[in-house]
């Protein structure tokens, strides 16, 4: 039996990308408190590098726990490939990133043994899916690709259409007719790009999505009485960001589902 | 006549970008030392606020001028568009931005007087451009857009083919047939799409780099004898960057025409 602890779960991100695993945290623990960072100031983080991501996500992390967070989850596949040992080795509360539930949930998944993971130059440049994955399950193909024009298509809401169509298929042409059955969404921007990607890579490939992943990762986390769990009533969502609120707000309902009505800057002065 | 002054011509930008307005430099002044910023820690600014930008633009700032340089060329639209009143408040030497050059450049070239220009959401948010144009020449229709996919197409080197087309026809077509003869390429990733641009715009249709009308500008301060030339002999380049350098000198000679042998990553810690 856990323990009540009606702290919240921080969550951060380079930007607006983190949303669509914040919405999939709320579905799967609908009384949990989230205090949500978008590290707007600094976004993208996919083309920059291990050590300049891992002093943002320090800075990001710093923040949350300022706020008395009970567990910090990543949501940010870049800051999750690069950073997550620099913040387990600082934090004293649970540190969740998305990259393990990802490749565990596309492990399971898999019959064909070959997997496909897509994500931003620094996640695939990284080797954390690869690493995760052969971690899950010995014997696993994996086949990555980096897709770079993936979050600025997201973030400027093309997701039909000729565009994106003939950029998904100029990334995903070289991973076809390898027996490939499952491929991992390694970026949090590109569920939003999930119809054109199954169109691309046939009806038949399953597409993993790290943020569902993770959220059942968080919940067996707080089952596990590593943080105490929220219990019905009370449940708030805070919202952050470190540039301006405008276009995190404008742009949230398309990541959220729901849009973010009131979001507050920040400045994490040191960067 | 003008003083001798062998201190280097201050140049920064987002990242990359700003190496075209170093290739016109070059070209146009060739005696002049130069050191150039790229804050590729940071990148990109076009999507970012004003405030924000500002900011980022002065540590660049204090950073060149700590290295005493003699002038300083602020080799980014964003940045120019929002960021020069605060620059010009706080250096002493002279500042230049590649918004107003560009726009005197354009102002005299068009024959219809109508006048597109293509920016970053920052640059084309800001009205600069309009201001600068309207102060340049009465009476200029200005058609202004913002393609806020050209800068990832640019950075990755998706240059040619129907990518790039496709995407700048989505951008333009709402611009054609509107009598345009001369549109400004209102941000230093840009020139490197010159050929598709060209092509959708139509080949009658003029060009303006606002790296040429920028140097022209810095050439015209120094003979202005604001700040002294060089002269013969002695030149030299320097090159920092805020991110490790790998990618900065991979991608230099795309932009720059010769590539960056050395980059030195600085830490502009307060960001």
């Amino acid at each position: 039996m856990t323990s009540v602890d009606r702290r919240p779960l921080g969550v951060f991100d380079s930007g607006v990308g983190g949303l669509t695993v914040l919405r999939s945290l709320r579905a799967r623990l609908p009384d949990e408190s989230i205090v949500y960072l978008g590290d707007t100031a600094r976004v993208p983080y996919g083309t920059k590098s291990a050590g300049v991501v891992t002093r943002y996500a320090q800075l990001n992390a710093a923040f949350l726990t300022s706020l008395d967070v009970k567990l910090l989850v990543v949501a940010c596949n870049t800051a999750s490939a690069v950073a997550l040992p620099a913040l387990r080795a600082t934090l004293s509360v649970p540190v969740v990133g998305v990259i393990e539930p990802g490749a565990r949930a596309a492990a399971a998944r898999t019959r064909t043994g070959v997997v496909g993971v897509l994500g931003t130059p620094g996640t695939i440049r990284s080797g954390a899916y690869q690493r995760a994955l052969a971690a899950e399950r010995s014997g696993l193909t994996v086949h990555a690709r980096a897709c770079p024009l993936f979050v600025p298509l997201a973030e400027e809401g093309w997701l039909t259409g000729d565009v994106p169509r003939l950029i998904a298929r100029s990334y995903l042409e070289p991973l076809l007719g390898h027996g490939m059955d499952t491929v991992v969404l390694g970026c949090t921007h590109y569920p939003l790009l999930r119809g054109v990607l199954q169109e691309v890579l046939g009806a038949d490939v399953a597409l993993v999505d790290s943020g569902d992943a993770t959220a059942e990762a968080v919940s067996q986390v707080l089952a596990a009485g590593k943080a105490g769990t929220a219990g019905p009533g009370g449940r708030t969502e805070r919202f952050y960001v470190t540039d301006i609120p405008d276009r995190f707000v404008d742009v949230s309902a398309r990541f959220l589902g729901t849009p973010v009505s009131d979001a507050q800057q920040v400045d994490l002065a040191v960067g």
